[in-house]
């Protein structure tokens, strides 16, 4: 693959005026907290309120759009427990056609059952992610749409359209920050930002357990890692040994990719309940957590930070809240 | 007061006009949980997502952006400790003119040290929340700007840009759900939808401890009540005895006023951190719990819940959830 295969500004562009109407042009939102405590004006730009509570409609809503014939007997197809799923199932039922979600039986039926709720049809086989995805090329074969969520350049547009409401909404931005998994959401974001506005630095956030980009950038080609357990669950997952298009984006337009603790994705998912009034899956937190915790220089004065999506169970969240809230109010300057 | 004295429809355009870009046109998420659980399509408008985070900013904003001579050494004053104050004191800042928000001795360090974050001046002063007005109308007889969350008609004229909002991204919608408190954002939500689609039906809710509208429309006039704890701490303090507008309105205007009690209130908060994924405070959270609890016929097919705001403290919020997270399961119809 060659950079003539990446989505391009004009690409992300039609797919905003695709995908309108069907999911939110989201609020960013000041965060007077963030700002004072790192001397920077800092906004939250609020992909939580997408009708499925995740950025990931955006991309799904463009490839399945740009169908404009999926057969109404098959429908569309994915092989995702989390936010893309939900994406999928969302889109499919507002469009008044079948998904089906293929998981593995390790998957937990809460999961299963949110995807349900949806209207989906949940396709359980195998023990692992690797045999939901065959099932899913199965299904392909024999003629549902497989939404693919990182190597379609459609998809990539689809997520990079959050980089033009960034910048339109707020031209003098210096520093976008956005949380990397596979890497459509990254590249696309960079495509747009750094079209319409290339002074704008845009700055990736995974994890330190298992960060397939950040290993695949440190390599120099696409490797695979090994799956560990990690509150930003959302960012686990590779990128695809054959990736397409992502992976090459990424290493070209993004400024840098930094990588935040578990610890600090903790202290990050309570400040945003705290004191942004937010509920953020580890993933969407990752963002808080490089601007507390990494160097300054690295953001300017006015940093927008991509709030990804909320799928945490409420156990953890409250535990998280009740164990670092001293540690938010440090972090904040504020009396404990 | 006559009739005469309501704002139109046109005033609650006019105000949307004057606000545009200051404040968000907030986003409206499908509830998947409610829609199953009460055989309805369930929608909640995400006042939370204003940059303050609740739905106040709206109402001082229209009233601060049509004075066009703030005297720019008195700038604007309010009494208020919670969203109000908030939204008077960002909109100053944002506008470059100073705030004073005058409050008791009485009032928590949190609530003062948030408005100083935000760049207002606070102003301490007696043991009561009247001592505090007084002191604002001294301010005002000096030169300031009061703005009145209550009584003036361009603070209900900019409450009401909800309704506007409401019927033009779901003209379909049935019912509106609204808190209710001192009237004005009952008001300007209901003449707006009234105004647009006389169909729908406006429903408000309240705190069933001391709840001064309820207990006002009850007597036939305005009355005063006894301040009552309540989760619902947003919508505590009377309507005003000299009331200009708002009483009236809500009286002709609204289909039914309901109330809840503090369980209800708590477990909608938990259902919400659980199900919505949205931090709310209680008063926010009254129209999910009416909805879960009020008879279905009140509400019909399809129901926009009105989330207002967000201010509530981690430790109330953990414990909710904590407290009524079988319950929430149950309310949604899930293994608990």
């Amino acid at each position: 693959m060659t950079a003539a295969h990446w989505p391009t500004l004009d690409d992300i562009r039609e797919g905003a005026k695709r995908i309108e109407g069907v999911v939110t042009h989201t609020p960013m939102v000041p965060s007077f907290g963030l700002s004072g405590a790192r001397d920077a004006e800092v906004r939250i730009k609020l992909e939580t309120t997408q009708p499925t509570r995740a950025f990931k409609v955006r991309g799904a809503a463009n490839v399945i759009l740009s169908h404009d014939s999926i057969d109404p007997g098959k429908g569309v197809v994915a092989y995702s427990t989390g936010n893309h799923g939900r994406a999928v199932a969302y889109l499919a039922s507002t469009l008044g056609i079948p998904a089906t979600v293929c998981m593995s039986h390790n998957t937990t039926a809460d999961k299963q059952e949110s995807l349900r709720t949806m209207g989906a049809t949940v396709r359980l086989v195998g023990e692992s992610q690797d045999e939901a995805a065959e099932l899913a090329r199965n299904l392909e074969d024999r003629g549902a749409l497989l939404v693919d969520p990182i190597n379609d350049p459609i998809t990539t547009a689809g997520q990079g359209t959050i980089g033009l409401e960034i910048v339109e909404d707020w031209p003098e931005v210096d520093t976008v920050v956005v949380p990397v998994s596979g890497g459509a959401l990254m590249a696309g974001i960079a495509q747009a930002v750094k079209s319409l506005s290339p002074r704008t630095r845009v700055v990736g956030v995974s994890m330190d357990r298992g960060a397939a980009m950040y290993e695949s950038l440190q390599a120099g080609h696409p490797v695979a890692v090994p799956e560990v357990e990690s509150l930003a669950d959302s960012l686990q997952g590779g990128i695809t040994l054959e990736n397409h298009h992502s992976f090459e984006m990424v290493r070209d337009l993004v400024d840098d990719v930094v990588l935040v603790t578990e610890e600090e994705i903790g202290v990050a998912m309570a400040e945003a309940v705290i004191e942004e009034r937010l509920v953020l899956e580890g993933a969407g937190a990752t963002p808080i957590a490089a601007l507390i915790n990494r160097d300054r220089d690295l953001f300017g004065a006015r940093v927008a930070l991509v709030a990804t999506g909320a799928m945490v169970d409420n156990l953890t969240l409250t535990r998280l809240v009740d164990l670092h809230g001293e540690q938010v109010a440090r972090v904040l300057g504020r009396r404990p």
